[in-house]
């Protein structure tokens, strides 16, 4: 990625901390004549934002966006149709109570990028993990709304498939349970809540964090975008959700279990179907084949770390180079894993995004 | 990646099929004044060259590799030093054997991205998988090789873990092994030589092929190199492992084992070192923290798939629309993650010297 | 350029209309620790505002800044320390007067680019010019103001050098004109005010507009920048000096006038100085051999076309496809060349930057 | 441009000195199915080889290119097929006499880029200019080629319009006599021959040289392509042609002119068309209008200063701070000009053609 701009025609810049006056990101080369409403956007952040229950950060983020261009608006007063021109998206930030980072300004927490952000710039903007912060991923979320509107007819959903050691029954798959009021988790398994209920009840008393997995399926994706090696489109997948906070591994279909297999039991076999498209027996590939869509859903996963902020005390140093044992305090998300749902969704729409549009360019094809 | 080029200060573009008269690579963005030799380049490519054992295709290509701008030379004769211009190199291609490729040409082999190629160009070179065949990683490799030579000190070496369901055991690995005569298999186990051998004879023998997982690990990469999020150094690790053919999927450090454990047990202590430069007790994080390298080693694993040419018969379509029953026929790579090993070395060689010119452009630190 | 996005390493990207909410831009890649103020950045913004004399659009536009990311604020509470990551800067639209578009949003004036966002777009922000507004250069100008600080010592001056069919005397050259209060036009020579003073009313009172030419004169660039052919600094001023509205022509040093004259008049001859560094005995070359800076001043020109805004009724067509006459109404400015020069240094300041960051970054030499 | 790399989605790279084995391009992200025989390369290539005629150098380049990779070979065994995958084109260096380069390699000749290449790489290739060599431009002129067939119906096409002091008459302008047997000049007035010739002849025996202003046409190009500001057509053209060695200066349409003139005189006027197209009354503005393409033709011209290597002893210094006389010896150009119009048309043909493809990619519309 070139800085924090990512996308080759729809191209994402995202800016701000978690400690300024707002964040936002700009999008452009998005097409004209798309059609959305701010109530488009804001639901997708809404998905994200912290202090929906007791599983995560209690952080009051209203996370309001404010859309200030690249459109005109339609004669009622609520759809907004692009125009073309980058499409500038701002939320501003609130809840900055003031507190006392003393500690914190010196100290290079353990798992934190605290250590590494003097290295690379000498300074550092502490105050809530600076650019770091998972606030950040508010403009991916943000973006990603109006990335899902480029390929008609694309549908990109998520869902958490483990936590910690817990994980879910895949026979017991439902999406229609994901926006379920009763499920905190983004979990496809019903049966699954009260699992990871009881689990993460037991890590957050603990003053611990735990990991977790998501998978992210997008569904009405036509064969034909990506290229064969180098801008592959699994790779540009890969690339943009590893471009999230705390993501330590990606995988594309049945990703490492391919390297477990045979060529018999991995190659996906094809027949004809009656309306002239190819039937995939199976979608070990993850809907995509040396780089280039199938036509199959694509899918991929990814490994959110634990968070690094805990309550037991861990061995560290200060920016002096004393040893010093660091202890967070306040609140904190168990499984900062939950929220990337969301995150991991708008990257996914956004790299598939950026290639139908590079795709109808280079190609015609579409 | 744009197109076919990565790296944005240290930029790569390779160019070439197996079947035209070469291929090869342009490294532009080299520093000025590096100092390398013709052997330099050729050594790397001979560790990717097939032929070398039963277990590896046998495919002759010498991979001479041709330098053809970029440099003067020294005195010598022999060292050819950066001027800071592009550096062009090339490989001829020797071993087309005129092939019947009747079927192939009109046949959608599973696995294999013939069927997307034709849904993405409406034109395919048939001929050896066209850009996808295995042969255009021997640019990436000679771009590697100079790669190397940007970060003083820095040393990339990789080694396979896993093939299929066998794995090496962790304790016996020996880095001096690997390039060991009788290890047909870049793994850093010498007890693993003959399982290895022993399971891959017996998948090769039934017309079969295997997957692998490859590890790769680079020494000597000082703080500071990568960013908080975007363009961090694992994300760009990762995005050129996964350019890599077959690959379906990548991990930093712990990786998808960050997913199953707590806070505790995943971040990485410190303590102060008497050379005045931190001790970090475990490496969990790969030697990145926040997307900025930390100081230690950087590892990044990487899971490949196994070749889609079997001898097995396998369902699949024709170009008109007719279900075809598809066999390989002739040479094939029993398990063409062994040779994925120097590819991926070369990988992350050209995402560290890239970020490394990176940070010393933006903040003048080295 | 990449979309709406200049420079490799310092990186702009800029949005906005005149009449949505708001307009801005993002500066990315800028080296941690600049030191800035509000004020430095407002400065440069009120060189180009609005209103300030009869000689430019009434319009009122405070275009006051405001700095939303990628700095801590030093103790002393005005001074912003960068960190490295992105600055992101808005400028919120205030005047917006309620207008009759309706004949404007129906025919396509001459002379801008109505008719061309139509075949472009096929849908278009008539209001204001949409994203061609005059307004959105206040972005370039912000962002201009962080690239002058990023090159130590560098300074970026401009001034207009001819109106029309009248020019400056070079003779009577004094940068210290430039600013006076006296001086509505940014001309180094203060006897051209009274001429073009005249000529200008007497343009402005006909409704009718004229052109000029604009000179910037970097000093303080070391040599060293650039590259002998693509990425050659001339290049990439002349690219972003061509990226603002109704520019028409650039050229560098002694421009179009070296295609007249012989290589004896045009080379400039050297000497060796007192002080170790050379001595260039003529800058015909514009400070810039090669692609890459001597070390002399960088000197560049760009020529700006009349607003077609004007009160003569002029030929056109509208939307569907019928004759008409197109009038402007109300405010307009009758030479848009005036408030050009903040423009031209700050785009000129973002090409030598981002060189700047460029040259550190492959060679390591400063 | 990012280095030697210039495009977004028709992208070129190239590489080569003229004292190396061979130079190139690599021409990435060319539409698939574009059929273009070896021929319609070289018959480009031929129109700036020099070595036709006694007013361009006299070195023989027999500029053969040869195309590697990117294509399938139709049936008739001529016509190659465009696959989609990177065009590498080589042109191998042959004529590199053996010369004592004993001086040059230590002096730094006024109007040379040799101090800048020192200032810069700290490493300088002094054989026949480096990569700063006249000779590279054969790498544009056969990407060029291929950019022609990009964008259907479309024609470009170049003429030298004066010489120094020396002037064609455009009343005389003739398209069908550039290409004639008796001129040497890229001309299109057949009474202008005698004219530069006479006056060239003078330039060449005084051992001095000349500049050149040389005018590039597109016709064929619709309306749409192209931006509002950034990423303007007009600007990609200037940044495209300012690349090109040796040039100081670009305009569009009429340019500086544009500066001279009111806006009733500059503007455009239109009128309905018999087949529903806009007519344009005149073409002032070149074919672009607000960065994007009108229909009309699209007009660039750029200055070409007269090349540094005369006859005439110079002042300058040597690498150790001596003063010293150059005087260049042997072949030289007395005009660099004439050979710059084939290399024109080709920087102008491949800006078109990407942002032809950027267009379809961004809004589907062709």
């Amino acid at each position: 990625m070139s800085h924090n701009t990512f996308g080759h025609l729809f191209r994402v810049t995202t800016w701000g901390e978690s400690h300024g006056a707002a964040l936002g990101c700009v999008v452009d080369g998005c097409p004209p004549g798309i059609r959305f409403t701010r109530d488009d956007i804001q639901a997708e952040l809404d998905k994200r934002r912290p202090g929906q229950s007791r599983f995560v950060t209690q952080r009051r983020e209203p996370d309001e966006v404010k859309v200030l261009s690249g459109f005109v608006m339609d004669d009622d007063g609520v759809t907004m149709i692009t125009t073309g021109t980058p499409v500038s998206m701002l939320i501003e930030n609130v809840d900055q109570r003031s507190k006392d980072y003393g500690e914190i300004a010196r100290q290079y927490r353990p798992g934190h990028a605290d250590y590494t952000y003097d290295m690379k710039y000498g300074i550092r903007d502490h105050r809530g993990g600076g650019r770091s912060s998972a606030r950040e991923t508010a403009a991916r979320v943000a973006a990603g709304a109006l990335a899902r509107k480029v390929l008609p007819g694309m549908t990109v959903r998520g869902a958490l498939i483990s936590m910690g050691e817990k994980s879910i029954d895949r026979a017991n798959w439902d999406w229609d349970f994901i926006g379920d009021a009763e499920n905190p988790f983004f979990t496809p398994d019903r049966a699954s809540v009260a699992v990871f209920a009881d689990y993460l009840d037991g890590i957050r008393k603990a003053g611990s964090s735990v990991g977790a997995v998501i998978e992210i399926v997008a569904e009405g994706v036509p064969a034909g975008l990506g290229a064969p090696i180098y801008a592959k489109l699994d790779q540009d997948i890969a690339s943009n959700v590893m471009s999230i906070n705390a993501v330590k591994g990606v995988e594309i279909g049945n990703g490492f279990e391919a390297a477990r297999i045979t060529g018999e039991q991995n190659a996906d076999e094809m027949r004809m179907g009656n309306d002239g498209k190819p039937i995939f027996l199976s979608n070990n590939a993850g809907g995509i084949l040396g780089g280039i869509s199938t036509g199959q859903a694509v899918i991929a996963r990814f490994a959110v770390k634990p968070t690094s902020s805990i309550l037991t005390p861990r061995q560290s140093i200060d920016v002096d180079g004393n040893n010093v044992d660091v202890m967070t305090k306040g609140r904190h998300d168990p499984c900062v894993g939950i929220r990337a749902v969301p995150i991991g969704e708008a990257m996914v729409a956004c790299a598939i995004a950026d290639h139908y549009l590079r795709h109808r360019g280079q190609t015609g094809r579409t």
